[in-house]
């Protein structure tokens, strides 16, 4: 996908109605219109409303659309704004929010993230709604989590990533089929970059590629997703797009003492790559914290060379976690001690983060507490690419 | 599965044919029958026969019975002989093939394991027909390699693990559903073990419990296999099976530089809980060649602790890698020099091995060289129980 179209998804609660949108430059003319398509599902004792998904597709880049779905006096407008044409300095703000949920320290992430009007597509780590926290995964929480979040979701671009909160596997209620809820609700662009699944993809957005990982599907040699990853980083044309963006739900790199060493598994065996193709950021959540790390990389170990501690690595990414959205199950307040030195930043808060790129040699990121205003940075930092700048700018 | 029931699957080529296969303990009054189930497939430009799956259950224990498929002049009668009841002393004979393929090496593998006539179940660690090294995966060679194996297949209960070469994802064909041809021809057991996939699942079987491991599906925590695993594992009475054991495609522990670390992501995730379990043995694949390590555990690392070495261990496993069935790749015969402390007995020669349970303190365990005679032992080991007997049984 480079930002030519959008899907909108919406859900009926009672009648089906038409899967159709109207959309346009002129918000008194909505002179384009797309059909949709209608799904729905039923989840142990719960059945969802009719669930709506519209490809709004060959949009004009950097323009302002409207669009309406509903009829007559159920008719509603919103508008949304297409990217501007990929290019190698193509200014771009991305937003970062992982681990949402549905509380009060959710709604101010939200709307501190919403107090930044230049921010273009958010790019979500996983965990949205924790309906499954609640008893037989009471469906009905992701459809207030949809409410809650269409403030946001109706107006920008989210791009989303799989958690294990989207898993939704309850073999014990009958429900089998991993990320059944999700899948029906929340489609993502795959087929477009080769992808067989929607929790594996990638998108290029400005002077963005972005590439999404799925930390709950098979990822050992030879799988779908690790071949899909091994033809997708040499097409990363980097002359095209100079930042190379990752996003995973459990991070790799984590030293609170919460889901402490979770990652492993999947760090052990893509971590070389992202080493060998330069990769500038890996964005996971998961944890309920802050922290940022150093360049650094933990891949020389052969089983017996000892060599197993992470170590500063300027092909490395910075690994960031931001998986202090808001969530339901509260803070990650423990941490492993001391701080390790791959550690750079660490603060168990609430927030979310800005990924602002300049052009193709810097980037100014930034994290944002819930305590603080809401565009006061408690961490920052200026990224150099790892392509076309590769300085030691993790100090 | 405790052994009183039995799958057998055969292929109609030109027309469905009946599925009911008759059965009985005197081969001239076959007075049972069952009603099986029948699917078929296609898979780019080739279409299956007509596959059988017939369930006989109830059955007696310790007990020959004859079985006939088919009617009239293409009616065709084979046996079997059930597994005596689940019991801690009841000696059993388990075979161990991998990577079998259908080469003369495999040709010479399968006929020396028939050649032990006491031999009871076959434990076959995946990469079964290797179709998929065929131009467009052709799946006339599921067809051969079913036809090849029926003179032991037909005897004798096969317990199967899925290798890479079932995963048959080839989405350049269109085909995009891993397993597809594996899961119509191979059924598992898995629903009795509470799985909710054909591919990891457990079976108890006279003395032994045996956990089948999927290398090639997610296991990371929070997914369907890993919450299977955590909650089978408890379920484990080594009062009723001693022996625990478990079988995976990818080894965890490989000297060889084929595949080197393939199997770390899976051995990060799960290897403290073969220690904490007290796994007996643990037999894979993937590599064509035989290795047999020490008990050694490597569960010690945090990141900053260094500790990453494998050591030894009396409450762990002994890992068997008995690739050698004779696949179609050749054989594997690059190592890791020096041999690491943990490998105990490395030798790329095709063959198979007998895991031979006399009670619950002791198992004879050999690894037949195909180049041998048929019942030369070129490795042998004597293994102590890990629950009644944990003696130093690896020098």
């Amino acid at each position: 996908m480079t930002g030519t179209a959008v899907i909108v998804s919406w859900v009926t609660p009672d009648e089906p109605g038409s899967s159709k949108v109207h959309y346009g430059k002129d918000k008194n003319k909505l002179d384009h219109s797309a059909k949709g398509i209608l799904t729905k599902y039923s989840y142990y004792n719960y059945t969802s409303g009719y669930i709506h998904h519209c490809l709004l597709k060959d949009l004009e880049y950097d323009t302002l659309y409207y669009y309406e779905i509903g009829k007559k006096e159920s008719a509603r407008q919103f508008w949304f704004k297409t990217p501007p044409k990929v290019g190698p300095d193509v200014p771009y703000t991305f937003g970062l929010i992982g681990d949402l949920g549905q509380t009060f320290d959710s709604n101010i992430t939200l709307s501190h993230f919403e107090s930044n009007p230049t921010t273009g597509a958010l790019l979500f780590v996983g965990d949205l709604s924790y309906a499954d926290n609640y008893p037989f995964h009471d469906n009905v929480r992701w459809d207030t989590w949809g409410k809650f979040t269409e403030r946001t979701a109706a107006y920008k671009p989210f791009i989303w990533t799989t958690g294990n909160h989207e898993i939704d596997f309850a073999p014990e209620l009958g429900e089998k089929e991993p990320f059944k809820p999700f899948t029906h609700r929340y489609p993502t662009p795959y087929l477009a970059s080769g992808s067989t699944s929607p929790f594996w993809y990638s998108i290029k957005r400005a002077s963005a590629h972005i590439i999404v990982l799925a930390s709950y599907s098979a990822y050992g040699k030879y799988t779908p997703q690790y071949n899909w990853l091994l033809e997708e980083l040499p097409k990363v044309n980097r002359s095209e797009t100079p930042w190379l963006i990752v996003l995973l739900h459990s991070p790799w790199y984590n030293s609170y003492i919460y889901h402490y060493m979770e990652g492993e598994t999947m760090r052990v065996q893509f971590e070389y790559l992202m080493v060998q193709y330069k990769v500038d950021v890996v964005f996971a959540g998961h944890v309920h914290a802050y922290e940022r790390t150093h360049r650094i990389s933990n891949i020389a170990y052969n089983i017996t060379n000892g060599k197993c501690s992470p170590v500063p690595d300027k092909n490395a990414p910075i690994y960031i976690t931001i998986g202090d959205g808001g969530n339901i199950e509260g803070l990650a307040t423990n941490m492993t001690e001391p701080q390790p030195s791959y550690s750079a930043f660490r603060e168990a808060s609430f927030g979310h983060a800005i990924f602002d790129i300049k052009n193709r040699t810097h980037a100014y990121y930034t994290w944002r507490r819930n305590q603080d205003g809401s565009a006061v940075s408690a961490d920052t930092m200026w990224f150099t690419n790892r392509y076309y700048y590769p300085t030691n700018d993790s100090i």
